[in-house]
């Protein structure tokens, strides 16, 4: 049977948890927690329950359109902490009723022009893989159509002079490295979910990726955006940069979906590095290390990797002792050696107190005349280990969810001025709700991207609450972390989009003269509201 | 007498071309043309002929409105050809009936209630350098009253942590570097208009400036905007970064004064630099120059400066011979030396043919071990002729307005890809134009800001007219070269801005649906249509 994705978990079906890994995590999770937690097994799709499709499609769609229960299951939730939840306990409450694929531009507006006309809302799906509620059927319409845009997967045109290519918008991570790498590029757009996110995703929700300095969420990354509204086409010109009014592109991105449908976009790629530099530097506290990375982005460096891990996740993440932070420094060029670079951001790393041995920074290839080091420079050590739990972490939590543990995380950005005493609020905030509702837990943070005048903070929690009362117990939590987050002035989202769930927090914080704006928009691009509704704005 | 701005010339009034200067300016032209050009002197603005102000102002907005002649004639246009023209020859037949200038937010919101009460238009109005059309009254409208912001002239904040300002929007160039000065910071945001154009004016207009590759237009270096619309005040929160839906600065960058006035923002700034490095790169073509220039901005060096000028703004502009090509790169720093930078760009410029001694290339300071150099890097030699000939340009052209030469600049940005095509057809399409309106004239280019996928370039053309005519014939030749921007793929505007003069194109340009959103959005904050009419899109 062919391999497809798990309805519940991230991932492949092959890759599902077995029997025997959930019950190593269960006993792993049971002796951290000092508790006995029994190890539930997933539902099989057999097993699903879901109420039966509404509506038909017309025979012309017939062919894009399935109300299997797979697909229904599949489609109705994203990754959230929330949908892991509500997926493993068999709640699948407002699925949608049908699932289309449509495989090119025609098909989207003949699904478009459907719903429209029906009145049914048409919710755009990527690769599944929001943590905010993006990808949810509304209630009040008389049917759902989930439009899965991974059968448009192709990259059209790559342009090697200009650096950009044509790519359609359900292209997933994966399949577009794939497709550029014999042309020698990359796009080095490399989220958490870049195995199961695509490209229109990434636009409309304005993902941030690999870069944490510089260029880091993927709107500096759009040259032209082609999205297909219930009013018709929206395209802009490609342009390498303009001043004329103000950016189409930059109102396509981050709209989530319920303005239009990203169909095509070109996109800026870059050459394969082939230099690279990259080094751990350990700090005694997170206030150095915060200076320390504060300084680097001031002064322009722009390494492709500048991370903090707080002595939390330094532990968690990468192996150190609990008390050190730790400060990971990459650089990476297809064009030019990366050694003075380095040694420029080592040079202020150490001015602010930080800790690196010289033979800790590892250049490739390596410079003339020094000893050989690894090629695979940043792959190993702290950093190294730190990439590896990265990669595996959504994975992980395949292995715990329904066990009672709670585990999300949660990002922002703030100034630098305000940073300390930010970062004090919302991590006691977030204490706070863990012990009055878990008894106590874990709160760590890391600094995902950093910009001259501030950091975009990442904060994980972890505690123990009830099987079966997880998502009141969540929802405690994320609303006091929230909230203290939006109150001593971040972002309700860095980079993970808004979606339904960052809703109430998203409302207090963009003005709201640009909810009128962006209202006055979807009435101009989708008078029938049918697209996404009740995300960003009411319908 | 205190100074005042000219109400015709660029600069000051005691700045404006002695009848000497301008003499000496008509021979230099009579003989560059081969014609005998008569020198007209400038009016003096008792001459000058207004229609009366159909309008008055109440009482409560006395102390800060003006129907003055002065006034309303320095407010009348902006700074672009056809502007030199109409003031030169006394043509003021549309002129705003009242100036106001607004003290503090609360007159902005009490001017805006009047305006909207009694549908008169209001134009808001910084430095006044617009070059396309941007700051005239429109008709259709029983009175027009333009707002002044440079009274609104204050740095109100300055966090040294985030290095960010917070900054009123009529604050022209000098005075917001005067007042970042004590503190050790610069906004480094050098548009050639820098003496007379505001932040506000720079914000709405999506100004570009000193900074050639990456960050180049202010859009990268607004923190946070403030704006005071009909429907009440637009203010984002300030952010180093977010993902929380579209992003409202993007709207209100490029709005070009139709959504709001801007009151106040908070900025992104700079260390002064400590570390230079630059020289001048001759080629022997403009292919083997633009291919120069692609590779080091596709290197991701990012030089603050780095432009190529053609032979013939070679010539022109840096007293070269013509036949030659230069490509001037420039870095700078106030943390890290730049020396390995400027060598890499070097090395990469003279793998493309460029010719450069080692001895021109200018450190500063001097790295140990070298002989002394020229602490004013970038100030020298072909350099040091470009960055002077850049500043005087506008003051140039106050001497030979009248004589019946056409000079003017047009610019642009396409992707590499098009790149000598659309040299070819721009050029040969502005050229023929000059040879059908003047029987000849010159068409010289240069890149302002390069991008990894393309140049920004920046056409200059000059032809000899017929004084009285002049403005027929520009416009067959602006009409010719636009036409053939936007045919061949291009913007056009790359940071002068759309106004009322490049609407045409604009129009050509933007999806229609961005502008059914533009003028959704217009109605939302400024339902009775009073902000700047006929902008971007039509009342």
């Amino acid at each position: 049977m062919t391999d497809r994705r798990s309805y519940w978990a991230w991932g492949m079906e092959s890759q599902e948890p077995t029997p025997a890994k959930r019950e190593a995590a269960a006993k792993a999770m049971s002796e951290r927690f000092g508790a006995s937690l029994d190890t539930v097994q997933a539902r099989s799709v057999e097993q699903l329950d879901l109420r039966p499709s509404r509506i038909t499609a017309p025979d012309t769609l017939s062919e894009i359109v399935t109300a299997d229960t797979y697909e229904r299951a599949f489609h109705t939730y994203g990754h959230s902490f929330r949908d892991r939840i509500r997926k493993f306990s068999g709640d699948f409450q407002n699925p949608p009723d049908l699932v289309a694929y449509p495989r090119n531009e025609a098909d989207v507006v003949s699904l478009l022009d459907w719903c429209g006309g029906a009145g049914y809302a048409a919710i755009p799906f990527g690769g599944g893989s929001s943590v905010v509620g993006g990808v949810e059927s509304p209630e009040g319409y008389d049917g759902v159509v989930t439009l899965d845009m991974t059968r448009m997967d192709r990259v059209l045109e790559v342009d090697d002079i200009s650096r950009a290519v044509r790519v359609q918008g359900g292209t997933l991570g994966p399949l577009l490295e794939a497709q550029l790498k014999p042309h020698g590029f990359t796009m080095r757009h490399f989220p958490q979910s870049f195995e199961y996110s695509t490209v229109g995703g990434w636009i409309v929700t304005r993902g941030g990726g690999h870069y944490a300095t510089n260029h880091t969420h993927i709107d500096e990354f759009v040259e032209s955006v082609r999205m297909v509204t219930p009013a018709g086409p929206w395209e802009s010109r490609r342009l390498p940069g303009s001043g004329a009014g103000p950016s189409p592109d930059r109102l396509a991105l981050g709209s989530e979906g319920i303005l239009g449908v990203v169909t095509e976009a070109w996109m800026r790629i870059q050459g394969r590095p082939r230099f690279r530099a990259s080094t751990g530097v350990s700090f005694p506290s997170l206030e150095s290390v915060s200076d320390a990375a504060r300084a680097i982005a001031q002064a322009k460096l722009w390494p492709a990797n500048l991370r903090v891990l707080d002595p939390g996740e330094g532990q968690a993440m990468a192996g150190l002792d609990g008390k050190t932070a730790i400060l990971i420094i990459g650089f990476e060029s297809a064009e030019v050696p990366q050694d003075a670079f380095i040694h420029e951001a080592v040079a202020i790393a150490r001015d602010y107190g930080g800790q690196v041995d010289d033979d800790e920074i590892v250049i490739s290839p390596a410079p003339e005349g020094a000893r050989a080091s690894n090629d695979a420079a940043g792959r190993q050590g702290a950093v190294g280990a730190w990439r590896e739990a990265f990669i595996s972490l959504p994975y992980d939590w395949n292995d715990i969810t329904g066990l009672g543990v709670i585990a999300d995380t949660f990002e922002t950005s703030i100034t630098w001025d305000r940073w300390p005493e930010f970062d004090n609020a919302v991590r006691s905030a977030t204490q706070d709700a863990l012990n009055r509702v878990c008894g106590g837990g874990s709160v760590t943070a890391r600094f995902t991207h950093i910009y001259p005048d501030g950091p975009a903070p990442y904060y994980s929690f972890t505690g123990l609450g009830k099987p079966g009362s997880e998502l009141s117990q969540w929802a405690e939590i994320k609303t006091a972390a929230s909230d203290a987050v939006i109150a001593a002035g971040g972002t309700i989202t860095h980079h993970h989009a808004v979606g339904r769930d960052h809703r109430p927090w998203y409302d207090k914080q963009r003005p709201d003269l640009f909810a009128a704006a962006l209202r006055a928009t979807k009435q101009a691009v989708d008078p029938s509201s049918i697209l996404n509704p009740g995300v960003l704005i009411d319908p």
